[in-house]
Protein backbone atom coordinates (compact mmCIF):
# COMPACT_ATOMS: atom_id res chain seq x y z
CA UNK A 1 0.00 0.00 0.00
CA UNK A 2 1.66 3.58 -0.87
CA UNK A 3 0.28 6.51 0.46
CA UNK A 4 1.23 10.31 -1.12
CA UNK A 5 0.84 13.06 1.29
CA UNK A 6 0.65 15.79 -1.06
CA UNK A 7 -1.39 18.97 -1.98
CA UNK A 8 -2.31 19.81 -5.46
CA UNK A 9 -0.34 23.09 -5.61
CA UNK A 10 2.97 21.41 -4.80
CA UNK A 11 4.64 20.59 -7.62
CA UNK A 12 7.23 18.38 -6.11
CA UNK A 13 3.78 16.86 -5.36
CA UNK A 14 2.94 16.60 -8.70
CA UNK A 15 5.93 15.35 -9.89
CA UNK A 16 6.25 12.55 -7.77
CA UNK A 17 2.53 11.33 -8.51
CA UNK A 18 3.08 11.73 -12.23
CA UNK A 19 6.17 9.20 -11.83
CA UNK A 20 4.13 7.09 -9.79
CA UNK A 21 1.41 6.76 -12.45
CA UNK A 22 3.70 6.22 -15.40
CA UNK A 23 5.54 3.28 -13.41
CA UNK A 24 1.96 2.11 -13.01
CA UNK A 25 2.63 2.47 -9.41
CA UNK A 26 -1.45 2.31 -7.76
CA UNK A 27 -1.04 4.56 -4.91
CA UNK A 28 -3.32 6.42 -2.94
CA UNK A 29 -3.40 10.67 -1.93
CA UNK A 30 -4.03 12.85 1.46
CA UNK A 31 -4.09 15.61 1.16
CA UNK A 32 -1.73 18.38 3.97
CA UNK A 33 -1.78 21.86 4.07
CA UNK A 34 1.65 23.07 2.61
CA UNK A 35 2.27 26.20 4.71
CA UNK A 36 0.93 24.62 7.83
CA UNK A 37 1.89 21.30 8.37
CA UNK A 38 -0.09 19.06 10.56
CA UNK A 39 1.87 17.85 13.58
CA UNK A 40 1.58 13.82 12.14
CA UNK A 41 3.28 15.14 8.76
CA UNK A 42 6.13 17.06 10.66
CA UNK A 43 7.37 14.08 12.45
CA UNK A 44 7.50 12.39 9.12
CA UNK A 45 9.13 15.10 7.54
CA UNK A 46 10.75 17.85 10.14
CA UNK A 47 11.64 19.78 6.86
CA UNK A 48 7.77 20.93 6.92
CA UNK A 49 7.71 20.17 3.03
CA UNK A 50 5.54 17.97 0.66
CA UNK A 51 5.27 15.47 -0.80
CA UNK A 52 5.88 12.48 1.49
CA UNK A 53 5.92 9.09 0.74
CA UNK A 54 4.29 6.18 2.79
CA UNK A 55 4.56 2.50 2.12
CA UNK A 56 4.59 -0.58 4.53
CA UNK A 57 4.81 1.58 7.97
CA UNK A 58 7.95 3.04 6.03
CA UNK A 59 8.17 6.81 5.01
CA UNK A 60 10.48 9.04 2.87
CA UNK A 61 10.31 12.71 2.36
CA UNK A 62 12.29 14.97 0.44
CA UNK A 63 11.17 14.63 -3.83
CA UNK A 64 14.41 14.09 -5.30
CA UNK A 65 15.21 11.18 -2.41
CA UNK A 66 11.36 10.11 -3.52
CA UNK A 67 11.96 9.64 -7.41
CA UNK A 68 15.73 8.17 -6.75
CA UNK A 69 13.80 5.50 -4.36
CA UNK A 70 11.07 4.73 -6.95
CA UNK A 71 13.37 4.35 -9.95
CA UNK A 72 15.80 2.02 -8.02
CA UNK A 73 12.82 -0.16 -6.59
CA UNK A 74 10.73 0.39 -9.72
CA UNK A 75 13.13 0.11 -12.38
CA UNK A 76 10.19 -1.33 -15.27
CA UNK A 77 9.44 1.67 -17.15
CA UNK A 78 12.73 3.82 -16.14
CA UNK A 79 12.54 7.55 -16.30
CA UNK A 80 16.15 8.18 -15.14
CA UNK A 81 18.12 5.90 -17.90
CA UNK A 82 21.01 4.93 -20.07
CA UNK A 83 24.62 5.81 -19.54
CA UNK A 84 26.30 7.93 -16.46
CA UNK A 85 26.00 10.82 -19.11
CA UNK A 86 22.86 10.37 -20.05
CA UNK A 87 21.88 10.10 -16.67
CA UNK A 88 23.52 13.57 -15.71
CA UNK A 89 21.76 15.25 -18.28
CA UNK A 90 18.33 13.83 -16.60
CA UNK A 91 18.91 14.91 -13.56
CA UNK A 92 20.35 18.47 -14.52
CA UNK A 93 17.26 19.67 -16.14
CA UNK A 94 15.59 18.23 -13.55
CA UNK A 95 17.45 20.11 -10.84
CA UNK A 96 16.79 23.03 -12.69
CA UNK A 97 13.13 22.69 -12.64
CA UNK A 98 13.01 21.61 -8.63
CA UNK A 99 15.24 24.32 -7.63
CA UNK A 100 15.70 26.86 -9.61
CA UNK A 101 12.07 27.12 -11.26
CA UNK A 102 11.11 26.67 -7.72
CA UNK A 103 12.53 29.23 -6.39
CA UNK A 104 12.95 31.77 -9.19
CA UNK A 105 8.84 30.94 -10.52
CA UNK A 106 6.98 28.90 -8.16
CA UNK A 107 7.76 30.98 -4.85
CA UNK A 108 7.27 33.90 -6.30
CA UNK A 109 3.94 33.42 -8.01
CA UNK A 110 2.06 31.40 -5.65
CA UNK A 111 3.26 33.11 -2.76
CA UNK A 112 1.46 36.26 -3.92
CA UNK A 113 -1.55 35.40 -5.59
CA UNK A 114 -1.90 32.20 -3.40
CA UNK A 115 -0.15 32.60 0.17
CA UNK A 116 -0.94 35.92 1.04
CA UNK A 117 -4.63 35.53 -0.36
CA UNK A 118 -5.71 32.79 1.50
CA UNK A 119 -3.31 32.46 3.82
CA UNK A 120 -1.96 35.93 5.34
CA UNK A 121 -5.03 37.58 3.46
CA UNK A 122 -2.22 40.49 2.60
CA UNK A 123 -1.98 41.89 -1.19
CA UNK A 124 0.26 40.98 -4.04
CA UNK A 125 3.32 42.68 -3.60
CA UNK A 126 2.92 43.56 -8.13
CA UNK A 127 7.09 44.36 -7.70
CA UNK A 128 7.52 40.75 -6.51
CA UNK A 129 4.64 39.18 -8.66
CA UNK A 130 6.33 40.49 -12.32
CA UNK A 131 9.78 39.42 -11.16
CA UNK A 132 8.20 36.01 -10.83
CA UNK A 133 6.19 36.16 -14.36
CA UNK A 134 9.22 37.97 -15.83
CA UNK A 135 11.54 34.86 -14.39
CA UNK A 136 8.93 32.51 -15.75
CA UNK A 137 10.10 33.92 -19.35
CA UNK A 138 13.66 33.02 -19.08
CA UNK A 139 12.64 29.32 -18.06
CA UNK A 140 10.26 29.08 -20.82
CA UNK A 141 12.97 30.28 -23.44
CA UNK A 142 14.84 27.73 -21.92
CA UNK A 143 12.46 24.90 -22.63
CA UNK A 144 11.29 26.12 -26.29
CA UNK A 145 15.49 26.34 -26.67
CA UNK A 146 15.51 22.59 -25.84
CA UNK A 147 12.44 21.60 -27.55
CA UNK A 148 13.64 22.92 -30.95
CA UNK A 149 16.66 20.39 -31.04
CA UNK A 150 15.44 17.23 -28.69
CA UNK A 151 11.67 15.54 -28.75
CA UNK A 152 11.73 16.00 -24.87
CA UNK A 153 13.36 18.31 -22.54
CA UNK A 154 16.69 15.56 -22.17
CA UNK A 155 16.91 14.13 -25.17
CA UNK A 156 14.82 11.77 -27.39
CA UNK A 157 12.83 9.90 -24.74
CA UNK A 158 10.50 10.77 -21.79
CA UNK A 159 12.37 11.17 -18.58
CA UNK A 160 12.27 12.26 -15.37
CA UNK A 161 13.29 15.93 -16.95
CA UNK A 162 9.91 15.68 -18.43
CA UNK A 163 7.97 15.03 -15.57
CA UNK A 164 10.28 17.64 -13.22
CA UNK A 165 9.08 20.73 -15.44
CA UNK A 166 5.67 19.76 -16.80
CA UNK A 167 4.58 19.73 -12.82
CA UNK A 168 6.00 22.48 -12.04
CA UNK A 169 4.61 24.64 -15.23
CA UNK A 170 1.04 22.76 -14.33
CA UNK A 171 0.90 24.77 -11.03
CA UNK A 172 1.43 28.37 -12.78
CA UNK A 173 -0.71 26.96 -15.60
CA UNK A 174 -3.93 26.60 -13.15
CA UNK A 175 -3.08 29.96 -12.10
CA UNK A 176 -3.47 30.86 -16.41
CA UNK A 177 -0.23 32.56 -16.02
CA UNK A 178 1.50 30.53 -19.04
CA UNK A 179 2.15 32.76 -21.56
CA UNK A 180 2.04 29.60 -24.32
CA UNK A 181 1.31 31.30 -26.81
CA UNK A 182 4.81 33.22 -27.38
CA UNK A 183 6.72 29.39 -26.80
CA UNK A 184 5.60 27.24 -29.81
CA UNK A 185 7.87 24.52 -29.34
CA UNK A 186 7.33 24.39 -25.46
CA UNK A 187 3.73 24.10 -25.72
CA UNK A 188 4.13 21.68 -28.51
CA UNK A 189 6.49 19.37 -25.56
CA UNK A 190 3.85 20.60 -23.24
CA UNK A 191 0.68 18.79 -25.29
CA UNK A 192 3.04 15.85 -25.31
CA UNK A 193 2.89 15.74 -21.91
CA UNK A 194 -0.33 16.58 -21.21
CA UNK A 195 -2.10 14.24 -23.37
CA UNK A 196 -0.57 11.34 -21.56
CA UNK A 197 -2.56 8.92 -19.47
CA UNK A 198 -0.36 10.00 -16.30
CA UNK A 199 -1.50 13.61 -16.60
CA UNK A 200 -5.16 12.77 -16.49
CA UNK A 201 -5.36 13.04 -12.58
CA UNK A 202 -3.27 16.04 -12.64
CA UNK A 203 -5.69 17.44 -14.81
CA UNK A 204 -8.47 16.89 -12.80
CA UNK A 205 -7.00 18.76 -9.82
CA UNK A 206 -8.54 21.00 -7.90
CA UNK A 207 -6.87 24.06 -5.49
CA UNK A 208 -9.46 25.06 -3.06
CA UNK A 209 -10.78 28.53 -3.67
CA UNK A 210 -9.15 28.94 -7.03
CA UNK A 211 -10.88 28.06 -10.00
CA UNK A 212 -8.58 26.16 -12.71
CA UNK A 213 -7.80 28.53 -16.00
CA UNK A 214 -9.70 28.20 -18.50
CA UNK A 215 -7.48 25.92 -20.78
CA UNK A 216 -5.65 24.45 -17.94
CA UNK A 217 -7.23 20.61 -18.52
CA UNK A 218 -7.71 21.35 -22.22
CA UNK A 219 -5.75 19.03 -24.24
CA UNK A 220 -6.20 21.50 -27.54
CA UNK A 221 -4.98 24.82 -25.64
CA UNK B 1 41.93 16.12 -16.36
CA UNK B 2 39.16 17.32 -14.66
CA UNK B 3 38.65 21.16 -13.67
CA UNK B 4 35.59 22.31 -11.21
CA UNK B 5 34.42 26.10 -12.22
CA UNK B 6 33.59 27.60 -8.96
CA UNK B 7 33.22 29.79 -6.36
CA UNK B 8 34.26 29.84 -2.39
CA UNK B 9 31.24 31.71 -1.19
CA UNK B 10 29.76 28.78 -3.55
CA UNK B 11 28.51 26.21 -1.29
CA UNK B 12 27.28 23.44 -3.54
CA UNK B 13 31.16 23.81 -5.41
CA UNK B 14 32.38 23.24 -1.71
CA UNK B 15 30.05 20.48 -1.92
CA UNK B 16 31.40 19.05 -5.13
CA UNK B 17 35.31 19.79 -3.83
CA UNK B 18 34.60 18.14 -0.48
CA UNK B 19 33.21 15.06 -2.72
CA UNK B 20 36.14 14.77 -5.28
CA UNK B 21 38.98 15.06 -2.05
CA UNK B 22 36.88 12.14 -0.08
CA UNK B 23 37.04 9.83 -3.62
CA UNK B 24 40.56 10.82 -3.94
CA UNK B 25 39.98 12.77 -7.09
CA UNK B 26 42.59 14.74 -8.59
CA UNK B 27 40.97 17.98 -9.85
CA UNK B 28 41.94 21.84 -10.66
CA UNK B 29 40.13 24.71 -9.65
CA UNK B 30 38.75 27.65 -11.50
CA UNK B 31 37.08 30.75 -10.25
CA UNK B 32 33.68 32.37 -11.62
CA UNK B 33 32.05 35.26 -10.50
CA UNK B 34 28.81 33.61 -8.94
CA UNK B 35 26.55 36.53 -9.32
CA UNK B 36 27.73 36.76 -13.30
CA UNK B 37 29.35 34.69 -14.96
CA UNK B 38 31.64 34.70 -18.27
CA UNK B 39 30.17 33.80 -21.51
CA UNK B 40 31.95 30.86 -21.99
CA UNK B 41 30.57 29.69 -18.46
CA UNK B 42 26.98 30.93 -19.23
CA UNK B 43 27.71 28.41 -22.62
CA UNK B 44 28.42 24.93 -20.49
CA UNK B 45 25.46 26.20 -17.51
CA UNK B 46 22.71 28.62 -18.70
CA UNK B 47 20.88 28.21 -15.75
CA UNK B 48 24.10 30.57 -14.31
CA UNK B 49 25.06 28.47 -11.75
CA UNK B 50 27.93 27.42 -10.40
CA UNK B 51 29.98 24.69 -9.87
CA UNK B 52 30.35 22.95 -13.85
CA UNK B 53 32.55 20.08 -13.86
CA UNK B 54 34.21 19.79 -16.61
CA UNK B 55 36.54 16.58 -18.06
CA UNK B 56 38.02 15.24 -20.98
CA UNK B 57 35.97 17.81 -22.88
CA UNK B 58 32.78 17.22 -21.53
CA UNK B 59 30.78 18.76 -19.42
CA UNK B 60 28.06 18.52 -16.54
CA UNK B 61 26.46 21.06 -14.51
CA UNK B 62 23.77 21.07 -11.13
CA UNK B 63 24.90 19.83 -8.09
CA UNK B 64 23.40 16.82 -7.58
CA UNK B 65 24.19 16.02 -11.01
CA UNK B 66 27.56 16.05 -10.26
CA UNK B 67 27.71 14.70 -7.48
CA UNK B 68 25.34 11.52 -8.90
CA UNK B 69 27.65 11.18 -11.90
CA UNK B 70 30.79 11.40 -9.51
CA UNK B 71 29.27 8.40 -7.38
CA UNK B 72 28.70 6.13 -10.40
CA UNK B 73 31.20 7.06 -12.30
CA UNK B 74 33.42 6.88 -8.95
CA UNK B 75 32.46 3.99 -7.03
CA UNK B 76 35.28 4.02 -4.45
CA UNK B 77 34.99 5.29 -1.54
CA UNK B 78 31.19 5.96 -1.74
CA UNK B 79 29.70 8.53 -0.39
CA UNK B 80 25.88 7.53 -1.01
CA UNK B 81 25.64 3.58 -0.07
CA UNK B 82 23.38 0.92 1.24
CA UNK B 83 20.05 -0.34 0.97
CA UNK B 84 17.42 1.95 -0.88
CA UNK B 85 16.25 3.13 2.04
CA UNK B 86 19.69 4.12 3.72
CA UNK B 87 20.51 5.84 0.13
CA UNK B 88 16.96 7.82 0.85
CA UNK B 89 17.88 9.04 3.74
CA UNK B 90 21.45 10.27 2.60
CA UNK B 91 19.74 11.69 -0.47
CA UNK B 92 16.67 13.24 1.63
CA UNK B 93 19.06 15.32 4.14
CA UNK B 94 21.54 16.20 1.30
CA UNK B 95 18.40 17.50 -0.50
CA UNK B 96 17.83 19.53 2.89
CA UNK B 97 20.96 21.30 3.08
CA UNK B 98 21.14 21.79 -0.72
CA UNK B 99 18.00 23.20 -1.03
CA UNK B 100 16.35 24.28 1.76
CA UNK B 101 19.37 25.22 3.87
CA UNK B 102 20.46 26.87 0.55
CA UNK B 103 17.08 28.77 0.43
CA UNK B 104 16.65 29.89 3.87
CA UNK B 105 19.77 30.83 5.39
CA UNK B 106 22.79 31.13 2.54
CA UNK B 107 20.80 33.12 0.08
CA UNK B 108 19.35 35.48 2.78
CA UNK B 109 22.61 36.23 4.39
CA UNK B 110 24.92 35.90 1.99
CA UNK B 111 22.85 38.18 -0.72
CA UNK B 112 22.89 41.12 2.35
CA UNK B 113 26.06 40.58 3.25
CA UNK B 114 28.02 40.33 0.27
CA UNK B 115 26.13 40.53 -2.52
CA UNK B 116 24.41 44.12 -1.56
CA UNK B 117 27.87 45.33 -0.23
CA UNK B 118 30.46 44.11 -3.18
CA UNK B 119 27.87 44.03 -5.85
CA UNK B 120 25.01 46.43 -5.56
CA UNK B 121 26.71 48.98 -3.05
CA UNK B 122 23.56 48.86 -0.88
CA UNK B 123 22.70 48.12 2.78
CA UNK B 124 21.40 44.95 4.20
CA UNK B 125 18.18 44.42 5.02
CA UNK B 126 18.23 43.97 8.66
CA UNK B 127 15.11 42.43 8.80
CA UNK B 128 15.73 39.94 6.64
CA UNK B 129 19.56 39.16 7.77
CA UNK B 130 17.60 38.77 10.86
CA UNK B 131 15.08 35.98 9.37
CA UNK B 132 18.23 34.11 7.49
CA UNK B 133 20.02 34.19 11.40
CA UNK B 134 16.51 32.74 12.63
CA UNK B 135 16.35 30.51 10.15
CA UNK B 136 19.72 29.03 10.73
CA UNK B 137 19.30 27.99 14.20
CA UNK B 138 16.18 26.26 13.40
CA UNK B 139 18.45 24.18 11.13
CA UNK B 140 21.26 23.82 13.51
CA UNK B 141 18.53 22.78 16.20
CA UNK B 142 18.07 19.81 13.47
CA UNK B 143 22.01 18.98 12.84
CA UNK B 144 22.00 18.58 17.06
CA UNK B 145 19.28 16.49 16.99
CA UNK B 146 20.40 14.49 14.35
CA UNK B 147 23.73 14.40 16.09
CA UNK B 148 22.20 13.26 19.98
CA UNK B 149 21.56 9.72 18.03
CA UNK B 150 23.92 9.40 15.01
CA UNK B 151 27.67 9.63 14.67
CA UNK B 152 26.85 11.56 11.32
CA UNK B 153 24.08 12.69 9.46
CA UNK B 154 22.62 9.96 7.84
CA UNK B 155 23.73 6.94 10.01
CA UNK B 156 27.25 5.54 11.58
CA UNK B 157 28.74 6.83 8.29
CA UNK B 158 29.97 9.70 6.70
CA UNK B 159 28.17 10.12 3.71
CA UNK B 160 27.00 12.92 0.91
CA UNK B 161 24.72 14.30 3.57
CA UNK B 162 27.68 15.65 5.98
CA UNK B 163 29.28 16.70 2.92
CA UNK B 164 26.46 19.18 1.62
CA UNK B 165 25.59 19.95 5.15
CA UNK B 166 29.26 21.38 6.12
CA UNK B 167 29.77 22.95 2.82
CA UNK B 168 26.68 24.98 3.33
CA UNK B 169 27.58 25.76 7.14
CA UNK B 170 31.21 26.54 6.43
CA UNK B 171 30.16 29.51 4.09
CA UNK B 172 28.18 30.76 6.97
CA UNK B 173 31.03 29.64 9.46
CA UNK B 174 33.19 32.02 7.01
CA UNK B 175 31.11 35.71 7.55
CA UNK B 176 31.63 34.39 11.73
CA UNK B 177 27.58 33.66 11.70
CA UNK B 178 27.47 30.18 13.11
CA UNK B 179 26.35 30.23 17.04
CA UNK B 180 28.44 26.95 17.99
CA UNK B 181 28.44 27.46 21.25
CA UNK B 182 24.27 26.98 21.38
CA UNK B 183 24.65 23.36 19.54
CA UNK B 184 27.35 21.07 21.30
CA UNK B 185 26.26 18.28 19.45
CA UNK B 186 26.60 19.87 15.94
CA UNK B 187 29.59 21.27 17.18
CA UNK B 188 31.13 18.11 17.83
CA UNK B 189 30.38 16.92 14.15
CA UNK B 190 31.14 19.41 12.46
CA UNK B 191 35.03 19.37 14.30
CA UNK B 192 34.74 15.73 12.93
CA UNK B 193 34.12 17.09 9.43
CA UNK B 194 36.39 19.61 9.55
CA UNK B 195 39.75 17.78 10.58
CA UNK B 196 38.73 15.33 7.37
CA UNK B 197 41.64 15.82 4.97
CA UNK B 198 39.30 16.98 2.36
CA UNK B 199 38.33 19.50 4.67
CA UNK B 200 41.85 20.91 4.51
CA UNK B 201 41.58 23.15 0.97
CA UNK B 202 37.98 24.55 2.19
CA UNK B 203 39.65 25.76 5.62
CA UNK B 204 42.51 27.62 3.11
CA UNK B 205 39.36 29.42 0.67
CA UNK B 206 39.71 32.88 0.86
CA UNK B 207 36.52 35.18 -0.45
CA UNK B 208 37.96 38.39 -1.74
CA UNK B 209 37.39 41.20 0.15
CA UNK B 210 36.03 39.23 3.22
CA UNK B 211 38.21 38.36 6.07
CA UNK B 212 37.32 34.85 7.09
CA UNK B 213 36.04 35.04 10.87
CA UNK B 214 38.53 34.15 13.32
CA UNK B 215 37.92 30.33 14.24
CA UNK B 216 37.03 29.63 10.50
CA UNK B 217 40.16 27.45 10.16
CA UNK B 218 40.76 26.53 13.83
CA UNK B 219 40.04 22.85 14.14
CA UNK B 220 39.41 23.36 18.10
CA UNK B 221 37.02 26.35 17.39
Amino acid sequence: MVLLIHHPISPHSRKVRLLMSEKKILFSLKEENPWNLSKDALKLNPAGELPIFVFDGKYIAGNNSICEFLEETFPDQPLLFGDALQKAEIRRITEWFDTKFYREVHRTIVTEKVFKRFITGTSPNSQVLKNGLSNLNFHMEYIDWLCESRNFLAGDNLSLADLAAAAQLSVIDYLGDVPWESYKSAKIWYSKIKSRPSFKDILKDNIKGILPSRNYNNLDF
